[in-house]
């Protein structure tokens, strides 16, 4: 009897939920500090290490991962990007990160990010249960917070000193706030994108972001021979209305240009996603803390989530390594505040760009001209640029 | 009979509608240039020379008006300011032009410009007509239009080669385009400006531009005894609600910093202006060309609409000269395309700095979010005060 209810119960000293790239991070920098910790995640290994997400690291992102031992494979496999374009009127634009910033990004998966942390943490012998699904978070604001989780068909609890909900817009971290306190910012957008991966290499080797009269295109890439294809469309647009011909046509029509060609291939994967600027504020109650998508939500124009999620975990991790290994408090106490000084900032840029890119139906004959006048300030400016560039490299990691 | 029709049939080289900023000096450059014009103006002179409007000129503008000999009166009572302030949360933050752009802009008003080029214009023995109302324009697409006229209470007809219509929002210029042709682009903004004149020493020798949960308030000046002030306030706001105690009040509140003081004194003056962005394509027909406020209106915010009147005017001036002096008729018939160039960059600043100074009482909680993270990135990125600083100081007059 004392076994069957003892072996649920277990300990660890930072409870993570999720292994996004947030929690996985956050489990990463914690256990390079010496503190112990577990994460739950609800999915399997291989369902977390295929999932398509983003692709763009930001210089200090990238630099992140260097130091702390997660480099190889990006600088092997990942390319460095110093620049992006803009595409209107017929007209590429190129925004130089290295000469206005002297900094770059990097193309590299999301779910490469993720493949490589898991690795890392696996190999150092750190804990990642998997198809653990966190079902409720408890006692918060005592001296030790449980989580409750499904395992192996069991009902289990994880005591620790504290929890990170890194578990994503729809995970229970958030709901484990008091209602009474949270004030949610939120801004949906009337449009979604198409995307689709495809076996054709790449008509140029940096991003275009588009904006046509038919609504935005975004040209990526996931490699020299696998295209990453995004298309305006609406946020709930039928994907069986797009066979692979028509969105060929309409990619081509949108990233039509003089000086180069977009080429075709076998689409291996389509999906729609719907656009949103969400906050949460605030980022933590008692002993509980947020981080990445379970506490804000960005437009992919501009590729900030990933970066923000991965942000949110360095801060995190500092914070906890002050308070568990210094006994100073304070960064802890300040973490919303922390987060949300940049937070705010990415916020302004994924909803600028989103802002700027795409068609709006409701525009009026002057709105779409204050829109062409953005495109042509900013990609003509050295400032403007300057301002595009800074933002698009990364915000210093606080 | 013959005298009494020939009389009121005048001849000039170029007919200028409106006694503006625009029309003076279009006439103060093609005098300079040799060519013979006629300004119709509807008012009187003491109308035109205090008529309270506009008080910043940009860099160029003012070295413009330096170079054609009306530098001296501006360089003596005017104020060259080198910087301009935003603020926000109680905290000051300067933009600084000269460091940022290497220019200034000057403090001098809009109707001493206007009387700086009066008194040039007839000191070289140019005509203004004033009390002569412009009641017609026709025969545009001859090589003769006619500008029809009341003065002295009778009907007259001046014939020119070109007609400038420089006779503001409400003239008849624009409505001379034919109908079919012409394209308007619109936006009110659903508040205005409540502008006084006091007594007072301004509390700041630079403009603020103030950010407050009660709306914008700009503090700007007249001389070091005579502050400029102006309060956001409803479109049609009845200013009999606002006894000199109110908007002292309400002033001291939206402008209220640790660093400075206030001052208050007797108020002279008081106005409300609605806010609005507008601009009609082509500005041209056959003979016909407009400027300033005739073919584009900004919003206040950003002192601009002075400084595209001037500049359309240089712009306009060139082209005649170019046309008459070396029949090059290319510059007049690229008109609209320059002037438009410039001004869809204009109308995007003073729209911008509108959207981002303004409460709007239909934002969402996030719109206010991003508004305020709006100032807090160009209040405190290098690029970004550089965006603002070098669209405040003007750009190129083409």
């Amino acid at each position: 009897m004392t076994a069957r209810t003892a072996s649920p119960a277990r300990r660890t000293r930072i409870g993570i939920i999720g292994a996004g790239p947030a929690g996985l991070m956050l489990a990463h920098l914690l256990a390079r500090a010496g503190i112990d910790c577990i994460v739950l995640e609800r999915h399997t290994r291989d369902h977390v290490e295929t999932r398509i997400r983003a692709g763009i690291l930001e210089y200090e992102v990238a630099q992140l991962l260097r130091e702390t031992g997660l480099g190889t494979r990006m600088d092997a496999i990942g390319f460095r990007h110093d620049g992006t374009n803009l595409l209107f009127d017929g007209a590429l634009h190129r925004i130089d990160f290295a000469a206005l910033t002297g900094k770059h990004v990097m193309l590299y998966s999301q779910h490469e990010v993720v493949r490589d942390l898991i690795a890392a943490r696996l190999a150092s012998g750190g804990e990642i249960l998997f198809e653990a699904e966190a079902t409720g978070i408890a006692d918060i604001h005592t001296g030790q917070p449980v989580i409750r989780y499904m395992h192996e068909g069991q009902s289990k609890f994880l005591a620790c000193d504290i929890v990170a909900a890194c578990d994503g817009f729809h995970g229970i971290g958030r709901a484990a706030l008091p209602a009474e306190r949270l004030r949610e910012y939120d801004r949906t957008y009337p449009f979604g994108w198409l995307g689709i991966l495809a076996k054709a290499p790449p008509a140029k080797d940096e991003l275009i972001y588009a904006s046509h009269q038919n609504g935005f295109s975004l040209l990526s890439m996931r490699s020299s021979s696998v295209s990453r294809l995004y298309l305006q469309c609406a946020p709930d647009e039928d994907i069986a209305a797009w066979p692979d011909s028509r969105i060929w046509d309409e990619l081509s029509l949108r990233l039509a240009h003089d000086g180069f060609h977009l080429q075709t291939g076998e689409i291996f994967q389509k999906s729609v996603t719907a656009m949103r600027s969400y906050v949460a504020e605030p980022m933590q109650d008692g002993r509980l803390f947020l981080a990445g998508d379970a506490a804000h939500i960005v437009p992919p124009t501009g590729a900030k989530g990933l970066n923000a999620a991965i942000a949110d975990a360095a801060i995190l991790a500092r914070a906890i390594e002050a308070m568990l290994n210094r006994a100073d408090p304070a960064p802890l106490e300040r973490y919303t505040q922390t987060c949300l000084a940049r937070i705010w900032k990415i916020e302004r840029f994924s909803w600028w760009m989103t802002s700027m890119m795409h068609r709006f139906d409701g525009h009026t004959a002057f709105d779409r001209r204050m829109q062409h006048a953005e495109l042509d300030y900013y990609a003509s400016s050295v400032a403007g640029k300057t301002a595009l560039a800074e933002n698009y490299v990364g915000l210093p990691l606080a």
